[in-house]
This record gives C-alpha cells, sequence and structure tokens, in this order.
C-alpha cells in the first residue's frame, strides 16, 4: 500500500521530540518523510533536512512557504507534523488545515482555547485530520485500562487519580542554556501554566480516554517550587468529574528523583487499575478480594484493543517509541481510509483529536482561573453542555 | 526490672485493635496487664478479661470504677489503653490523667479539639503521659525516612504527598451488620468526618513526623463514595505546610482494591522519599540522579533511630505488631524514666503525645470547615502561632 | 487454659536464634518459660536467665542436671528448646526425649542421619513430640502455597526450584571473632558442609512441605567461595524428586549483597507459585495466561491453612516472629492434646518434625556424597522404599 | 550516510522473528532491504517481498540464486540476514560469506561445533563479517552490566546465575500446527537438544557476555516435562567457569506461566547485579551493605556503553525492537567501517560475532554430552586452550 506523506515544522536537530516522531514514523513504515522547516538557520536547517532524505526542493525556509508550495503539488504532503514551541502552533497548523492538510500537532494543541476551537473549526471545514500528540493514550495497556473501565469491569467508577509528576526540571535547568527548559520556563513561550500545558493536559487527556468521562470542574493549587523561575512548576488539582465523581491530578516538573512520572489510578465500586509510565507494558488491577493481578502486553487474554498493538509478542517489551508508532497508526488508518473514502474502523479508541486538544486548552484556562482566584471551583468551559 | 502495670478500656471480644494492642503489649515484655473494662455485658466481658489472665477484682464493670478503685491501689495502673468508640475517649481518659495514670488513647484523641486541649492540660497537670496511638511512626524506616528527611539527607523539602486510602469499607457494610463499619458510619459516634478523623489523621500525622513541619491551612473536598452512606468516605486535602511548601492528603475508606493504603513521598530538592505500608520494612529513596535505593529494616548502614528497632535483623521482616510495639517500648521508656525521676533518652523520635492528638483533632476541624466552604482555604487553628 | 511449661538450652546471651524463639513464646501466650541452661559461664549464665523471669532452682548448669531435675518435677516441663550448636543438638535431646518430654530443636537435627533416626526412635518410644524448627514453612502464604500446591491449582507438579542463597557470610567473617560465624565456619562444629545444614535443610524442607513430595536422588557441586574458609559455603544441587520431577537447590552463605535470601518457585502444568521470604506476606501465581496474581496475608479468598494464621488483619504484615509463633502455635496444639489424651486438629500442614528433621540429614548426607563423587547422582537414604 | 543493502533469508509471511529483524532495520534507518527469499511458495513469498518493497529482479526463490546474483551485481547486497529453521543456517550462511557478503544469522549459528568454525574461518577468509542474533546482549542496561562487572565494580566474580525459562511452548503445542513449535520439536530440524539451542545459548551467551569470563565446563540433566514431546524441554546445567568459578543455567521452554524469562544474576565479593528481561530497562545492584539499587535506563550516572544506546531519554521505555536495533547499529558500524576501509570504533562490548556462535555451539555439544552420561563433568572444547 502507498505511504502516506508526511511533513513536518520543527523538531530539526537537537530536538527530542522530533527524533522521537521520527521513529514512530519509521518503525511501522506506512508514512514516508517528504517535506519540511526544521528551524530558522537556512544552512543547518538544511542539513540536517538532507541528513533525514528530502530532497532539496522540499526543504522550506518557513512553513508558509512550505504550505503554499505543499498545498500546490500533486504529491504534496498528506499530513504535517508541528512540533514547535506551543506559542506557534496555532498559525503553523491552520496554514495547513486551510488546504485541507492534516495535521498531528504537539500538546498544547494552541495557548488558548479560542484559537484551539479555531483550528477544530478550520479542520472540519476543510476536510481535514487534526490530531494531537498525547502519545500516552497509545500504549497497549491503556487501551486495555480504558477497555476494562468503559466496560465496567471494575463496576461504577468513583475515584480518579493521576499525576504526572516529572522531576526534568528539578533545578533551575533554564539558567543553564538548556534549550528545551528555556522556552519551557518562558511565560510568553511556554505559559504562565507551563507544567499544566506541558504534562498537566497529558495527564488529564489520560483520565478522559481511560473512564469516557468528561471532567465538570477543578480546583487548583499552583507553585513555583524550583526559587528563581517564572512559571507554574507545579499544580494541584481537585476535580469533579461527570456523575459526581471526585478525583485528583498532580503536575509536577520539579518532582525532584522521578525521572518521567506519569501515572494513573482509577477505582470503581468493585476494583481499581492502575498504569504507570514506569513500566508501560504491565496494567496493575486489584479486585474486590483486594487481590493483585497483573496484566502484562502480549497476554492472550486481553481485550483485541490492547491485543492487536503488539508487535513482538508476549515477553517481549514494547516501549515508548511503540507507543508513538501506535498513534502514527492509528492516525494513519483514518487518512488512508479518507484517501479512499470509506470509513474508518469505527473503533471507539483511536488517536486523540483536535477536539482532545481543545479540552485540554479548556482545562489549563479553568486551572488557570482557578488557582488565579485561590482555588475557588471553576467550572470548565463547555461542561454545562455535556452534562 | 519491673514490668508496667498496664489496664485497658475496650477492645474486648471482636475487637481486632484490642488484640493488637495486646500483641505488642506482650511481644517486648515490658507490660503486664492487669486491669480492665472489657465491653457493657459483664458475664462475657469477664470471661474475656479473666481468659486474659486478670485477677477477678481487677475486672471491672465500667471505667469510672476502675479509675477510682485503680487509682487507691499500691500496685494500681500505671498506663491505661483506651481503646473504644471515638465518643467516649475524652470521659475515658481524662478519668485516669485527673488521677495521674498516663493513657495511651486510639486515635482519634477526642471528638473536638477543645477537649483535646483539655486532656493535654489535666495530663500536664497531674505529671501523666499522654499517648495517642499513631502507630504508623513507630515502624523502623518511618523513623528511618523521618531522620533522613528532618537531617537534610533530600535537601530542602518542597512537596508532601501523604494517602491513607484503604478499601475496608468499600461497600455498605454497616448495612451488614459489621460492627466497626456500625459505629465508624454513624455520625454520632465516628463522627461526620470519620475518614477524616480515622485514617486522614493517621496520614496527617506521619507526614507531620517524617517532615517535623507542620501544616498551617487546607482546601478540602470530601466525598460519600458508597451510595446509602451516612458519613464522608472519602476526603482529599490540598495543603499549604509551613514554610510555603505544598502539599496533599487524600483519605479514603472507599478505595476498593485496597487493602490498607497508607503511603506517603516527600520530595526535596535533592531527592525523595517514599514509604508504604504495603512493605513496611522497606523504605525507597529516589536521588537527584534518578537511582532508585531500597533501603531495607536491619541495613548496617541506617541510622540508630532505625537500627535500634530491629529485633530479628537483616533479611527477616517485622510488621505491624512490631511497630505497635515500637510504640509500647517508647513509651516504657518514657514511664520507666518518671518513675525513677530522671530524664528520658532525649530522643527526638519517639511516640506520639497529646500535642500529636490535638493537632489531628485540628486538622479534621480545618478540613470539615473546608469541606463544609466548597473548598476554600481554612487555617488549623494555632497555625499562625508557630509560624 | 493452662500454658505449656516451656525449657530453653542454650540461646543465651547474644544468640539471635534464642532471642527469637523467646519472642515467639510470648506472641501467643502459651507458654511459659520455667527453665533453662544459658551458658557455661555460670554467673553470666544466670543473670541472663533471671532477667527472663525464671526462678533460681530452674536454673541450670547444664542439661543433664536439668534433664534429671525437670523429669522428677510435678510442673517440669513439657518441652524444652534446643538453640545450641549442631554438635550438641543430639546428646541435649536425647536426654529430654528419654524422660519423655517433648523437644523443639534449631536445625539441622543432629549431624549425622544415624543419630536423628535414633531421636525419632527415642521421641516415639517415650511418647514425645519431637519438632525441628524449619520456621519458614510456618508462614501463612508458605500455607497457602502448599495447599494450593498440593490440591491440584498448578496442575501437576513439574519443576521445582529452591534457593537459600544469603549474604551474611560473604566475608571472612569468621577471623573478625563473629560467634556465630566462627562456629558455624569451623567444620567440627557446624561440619563440613556447614551451609548445606545451615541452609540447605532450610530449603529442602521448604520444597517437600509445599509439595508434600520426597527427593530420591541429588548431584551436588560444592565450593568455598570465600578464600580462608574452611567450609563448603556455597552448594548448587540438581535433584531428582519423586515421579521423576527434576529440581534444583541452591544454597550459599556467601551470595553478598543478599540479606536472606531464602526463594522457591514450583511450577505446574497449569501455573506456577513462587514464594520469596523478602516478601513473605506475598504469595505470586502466574497461571497459563501469563498473568501474575499476587495474594497477600489476609485475604478473604485464601484457604484456611493460610487464614487462620492471620493476626492483625488483611495490610497489616506479619514477620518472622509471627511464622515462629505459628510453629509454636501448632506445636502447642499438639501438646495440649496429648496432654489432654485426645486427638490432635487432623491438619496435614502443621509443625516439622523429627522425621522432617531425620530427612535433612539424608539429604545433607546424600549433596556430601554426590559432592566428593564430582557430582555423581546418589540417592537419599530410603528414598527408594518411598517411591 | 549511504544506507547499507541488506537481504534477508527466511522471516516471510507468519514468521516472528523475520518481523523483529525488520523493525530493528527500520528503526534507525542505516539498512535498507533490497534483497531476499522469503519461502519456497513462490507465488505467496513473492506478494510478500514486494510489500515489503523489493524490486521484483531482486526477490529470488532459494539462497544459492539469490547468492550468484547479488554477488554479480554492483549494488549487491552487503549484509544477509540469515531466519530460517536452524539445520539450513549453514549452508546458507556460507553461501554468502564465499562471496564476501556479510551475514547476521539467527543462533544457534548452525547445528554442530564443526559446521560453525567453518563458517568462522570462511568468514575470516572473505574478509566478511559473521553475526550472530543473540540480541540480549544489546540491551542498553546488560551494556551497563558488562561495564560494571567487567570493571570490578561488584569485586570479584564468584557466582553466575542464569536463566532463560519461558513457557511459551509449556503444552503440547506442537500437536496443535503451530508453525514455530512443529519445527522446534522436531528433532531432524531443531535438533534433540532444542531448548539449549534455542533459549540456552542465549543464556549462555549472556553470561559470557556480561562478566567477559568462559565456561570451562558443564554438567547437565535434561528432561522433557511435557509428555509425547520429542526433544529436551528442560535443562539444568551446573557450571565451572574459568578461575574455578561456579555457576548454573537453567533453560526451559515448558516454565508454565512464564512469558520469556530470561534472567541473569552475578555476584561478586563486593556486590551482586540482576538483569531480567522482564524489566529490561532496568539494572539492579545489591552493594555490601545490602542496599538495592536500581538504575534505569537513561539516567545520567550510567556509562558511555549504556547511555550512548537511549534513543528518547529518561522515563521513557525502550524495548526489545530497540535493542535488536542496537545490535544493528553496532554491525553497521562494523560494516561501514570495512566499506570505508578504516578500523572500527573499538568498543569492547559489540555485537556477537561467529566465534560466540561457535561456542555456543560447543556449549551445546558439551551439555549434550554431560546429559547422555548421567551429569558427568564435561569440558567445553577448546576451553583448555583458553585456560
Amino acid at each position: 500500500m502507498r505511504r502516506l506523506r508526511a511533513g513536518m515544522v520543527g523538531g530539526g536537530a537537537g530536538a527530542n521530540i522530533g527524533v522521537a516522531h521520527r521513529y514512530a514514523i519509521r518503525l511501522d513504515d506506512r508514512y514516508e518523510l517528504v517535506a519540511g522547516v526544521f528551524g530558522s538557520e537556512v544552512e543547518a536547517a538544511s542539513a540536517f533536512a538532507r541528513g533525514l532524505g528530502l530532497d532539496d526542493e522540499r526543504i522550506y525556509a518557513d512553513y508558509e512557504q512550505m504550505a503554499a508550495a505543499e498545498s500546490e503539488r500533486d504529491d504534496g504532503v498528506e499530513i504535517v507534523v508541528v512540533a514547535t514551541p506551543n506559542d506557534s502552533h496555532y498559525a503553523i497548523a491552520k496554514a495547513f488545515l486551510v488546504h485541507g492538510i492534516s495535521v498531528l500537532c504537539e500538546k498544547p494543541l494552541t495557548t488558548d482555547s479560542a484559537s484551539s476551537a479555531d483550528l477544530v473549526r478550520v479542520a472540519d471545514a476543510n476536510g481535514a485530520v487534526l490530531a494531537v500528540a498525547h502519545v500516552y493514550s497509545a500504549y497497549a495497556m491503556v487501551r486495555q485500562a480504558a477497555r476494562m473501565v468503559r466496560d465496567g469491569e471494575i463496576g461504577r467508577v468513583r475515584f480518579i487519580d493521576v499525576e504526572h509528576a516529572s522531576g526534568w526540571a528539578s533545578t533551575l535547568l533554564e539558567s543553564t542554556g538548556h534549550k528545551q527548559a528555556t522556552w519551557r520556563t518562558d511565560p510568553d513561550v511556554g505559559g504562565k501554566l507551563s507544567v499544566v500545558a506541558d504534562l498537566g493536559t497529558h495527564a488529564y487527556h489520560l483520565a478522559r480516554y481511560i473512564t469516557g468521562l468528561e471532567a465538570v470542574s477543578v480546583s487548583a493549587e499552583l507553585n513555583t517550587l524550583v526559587p528563581g523561575r517564572r512559571i507554574v512548576d507545579n499544580a494541584m488539582v481537585q476535580m469533579r468529574w461527570a456523575g459526581a465523581i471526585p478525583g485528583r491530578l498532580w503536575a509536577s516538573m520539579a518532582a525532584m528523583g522521578h525521572s518521567h512520572g506519569l501515572r494513573i489510578r482509577i477505582f470503581g465500586d468493585e476494583g481499581n487499575v492502575e498504569w504507570s509510565h514506569q513500566d508501560p507494558d504491565q496494567l496493575v488491577v486489584q479486585d474486590a478480594e483486594c487481590r493483585t493481578i497483573i496484566l502484562s502486553q502480549g497476554v492472550r487474554s486481553l481485550v483485541e484493543d490492547s491485543n492487536r498493538l503488539s508487535r513482538v509478542g508476549l515477553g517481549h517489551a514494547e516501549g515508548f517509541i511503540e507507543a508513538f508508532a501506535n498513534l502514527y497508526g492509528d492516525l494513519a488508518d483514518e487518512l488512508v481510509a479518507r484517501r479512499e473514502h470509506r470509513p474508518n474502523t469505527g473503533r471507539e479508541l483511536s488517536f486523540p483529536t483536535g477536539v482532545d486538544g481543545l479540552k485540554g486548552l479548556q482545562f489549563i484556562e479553568a486551572v488557570g482561573a482557578s488557582g488565579d482566584a485561590n482555588g475557588a471551583w471553576v467550572n470548565l468551559v463547555g461542561s454545562e453542555r455535556e452534562h
């Protein structure tokens, strides 16, 4: 089958996330990277792009040029990955969406919910797919968790506890010239609520994805744990989910000693499930007898949503790159279905969309409003309509 | 050395906690149980007490009788364990304290901070020891954690996360005639904030004990997760500790699938420590390199506060009974020192006192006030003075 | 109920194992320690015994004196604990057994199988109980494992893997004056096969206890890992069990980094179970789907053989002292039944007897013979008869 | 840089291992798959190859044809992956090696040591690289372990314990038409010592790789655990390594409940390390204090041999595919260096070579000879020379 033509904006030399996207693209061989913008220094960016095998004519100086040129080509890109700092997502994504070119955007989708909503509208209006890189929802065992929780295997959900408490910026990294730390701790680029946008939205999406539920309101306490830092690097959030289900969310980039720190527990009235990014190929279930059952990726009795994502079988760990490739795989299913003018698989559990990105922004804004109001409960925009 | 003469009120037939106290009393052989009140049904209670080896004349019908009689004897009890439902602690404890008889009281100390403060005063005025059974602080590895955190081995504390999320009452146990569930879910006996009083105070004390810090204010969300229940069975609390340190506390008796669920993590600016009651003889440390170091009870390089509590050496697990006996041991050191009119050991880390019990009540009350005020931040009484 | 009158030979000042016995004796309050021999230095031994609450007249200078005197008393000891170095077990145990006084002997029962067989005969002939302190079989979760394996819950046993690989003597401790290391590494006291006698017999008994099977033959490789040591401190054994089931056993006192190191895995044709002394209140089961199920002490769905041994309930860890007390409890059931001339409980899973001790000696001897024969397969004495 | 031209023999439709090779090839983009033989059914094999993007003219009917044609082309393959059943490895590998075309062969290298030695000679004589797919040695944390052990961080090695105890064929899978089980349990294809060849050689190589030591002799016990099976499916091996170091190896394909089951522990006189394929991105170290230190992939303080293999950074798990790609990466370094007539990197820790494959065969043969001789100790061929 013909591979999907992909382009990339951002993620050039030195950008970890660009590397991860390209590993994911290559793994299952369903895309070919044919065009891109990889930085503002033309020489270096071009050399970098050539190293990726791009033709010179499809190495662009900026995204506007790329969008204009690619939308004119018969063999133009069908999907563009946006992996730039947060404050540029909106303009870049929109530039492609208006031409009907699909976009996979890094999170947070934009810097405010209005612009995110605009992207959702533009994508729909132009028949383009808008996806957001909440990659954690693509782990096989997260899919297993989602299926089990949504199908009632732990009974009715009664408590949701999620944390993305990383230690990556536990010191004043931004004072050392660390590239990612520099822009993420710049209020004008990463936003004042940086940790909520960067990590909190992952945690929030994961909770939504596994439970199939939406949050109604939040009460937040925002902190800057590292002296000298200009943004919020730690956020505690108490939540009320639909159905009057209480929950908590903790986002931190200063949890010293933690490497990554994404972990979720869902309690039902018949048991609970726990998934941790530290052992991503496991799902831990506890039943009403207080027995602990560890399910590993590839076990035969898992659900199809999980087993279909196993590449190399039981006992052979798959990791972050494979999860990222799962997201790309689900996205490819959608893109190919559209190309062939047929319905997609109809799976309930698939890739995160622009709507998920928009909800992330609504979450960030509610958290910020609550934090500003000394923890007063703030409704998420749109939550009334749905519940 | 002569053993300490102990009495007990409550903890009769069928009471788990009474059993635990008696195991702890026996283990190190520093006490002899010589008097008690073990229930309101005289026949049964007497039979029970005789089974414990008590002389008939020191088996009492009620605590007043016991306090009157024992305070008159030359060989009267030196310490009384109060293991009755919460609403009777105050009167019972006071009845002995006024006679200068020391008391080890189950938590919560009383049902409101005023009465707890009164007990503290009465104990002091009569030269009696007032201790509270926050037994978790007596685990060898909790002592290790406390020493490390207080000595700065994880740097300056920046975040405190503690939970006592048990699943013991995940269903409507009180409708089945379950004795403990019945009184703990009766607002008039266990209090409307039952889970905060029963489990939350353990978590709160543990955090105070390990860090040596005091909380300043709380923002709480209170829930009843089990339909039909009359009290709060789940509480989420966001906290501000002295020194502007943020923290969280979660207390639940409805965390289905959990057996016990006490766990604490302290993050500093140089690492973190985690202790869980599920593996109580371990302390997990993560350093700035993100290495995880597991320290087990009995390891030679542990601090004296921890190693002195090992009875049977490295590799031989000690559990709840041993921890309880540690508390009794520290209490015995104090009681014997007083008996001998000499100063006690001078250890910083010892048993929880009435002041700790009082602070537990202040915590419960602040949590309740915040919950009633939709999560508004409420200062703990007394917190201004100290910080 | 009247407590059993117990005596003790050995286990005096500085002996860890004596301490453990006395904790176990006290915990459940079914014995009273009334007589003993606690060392050859009369003054010190007497002071020690007085500290234990013994009357002067029942503090003896040697075991012969004690056996003579106690057997004459109406209130003489009913059970004697022998906790001396290996080479004295036989004479001491026999001195009491001939008078019909029961004995709980530390392992190995004696220094050769002939003397062990003699003790078994003498005990039987005199109506005394002979028990051996293979304490690990008394953990609640070992009982759970035994019940499950014997009842076929993992199908037919197909492989047995056990190790007691401790690191306690990983260096030349005996050169530092370390008391236990000194006698255990003296070929004349602990035996040349010291590690097999000390730790290997525990591992061997545990495997027999859980599976209910007997070993037929062994092929052994014996090593001295610590330079300068005079005894075997590491033994690898390949085994053939009844029913042509293969297995392995590894005993080491030089597994540097290990604290205790007892661990067993039993594989059946429908699953496996694993128990480790590091987490003694857990049993790990893996089923044919490769799901891992962790059962914890106190879980309601456990078998009666396990649940009856829980003192303080689910989520409250019990450890080595409690296991030791379990052994004492089962032994007490037997002793009381004999005292009252009624049959005992009829439980299949109970305390280890002299026959178990004898089988331990047969194992040691077969291992030694195989080691001397460069690993040739050597039958265990008695194994032909039984299989 | 120009990608290496790779070919493949075997690993066609339905072959797990072929899938794994191709994932590994794609991940780092240093190879392009341009030629191959993918099965004896021409139609199906061609369709499969076309699906991989091969040109028709380079899809071959058999390996002789492929070797002849590719060796004539200017753009012929530089490396051929051999992923067929064991009994064909020799002929296929030789067909390419004689033309100076490098080979990466699945294990075991051949079916006897003579033919393996011949391949080593042929490769050397023709300037070709011969590599063997012992992929586990390519995990970042195995490299960490190897570096630490070889550099003496656990002191002098004193005991080696390794097992590859899988449960994949715990039932009579071969009777169900399972393709891999069928050939692996056919004595004429997988060999009578199938489990030793398939899994035992992995375990053996891993032990050699981490320690840098060679085995001298073995004493083996061979079993068939699954009734009706025609080959050995369980092997216990006691080993003597160079320097009189004892060790054990257990290979099983019938360890019911295990998924993969590769695990190794190395004990030194200052500590031990343990690596398990179940958590491949961790290395567990225990020191002389009995502290347990868990090192995770990506931790800054790891050695360069480990850190250079991290693709997506600390906290982002990498798994089997990434390890396989590591092997391909090291092999690519060697192939490119040869292409460019310059020395390779000079790393001590790199990919497994034909000599490693040969040593695997020598191990299999010694194990078989010992098993046939009822466990008599048998020297590994070549072991005298080296030690």
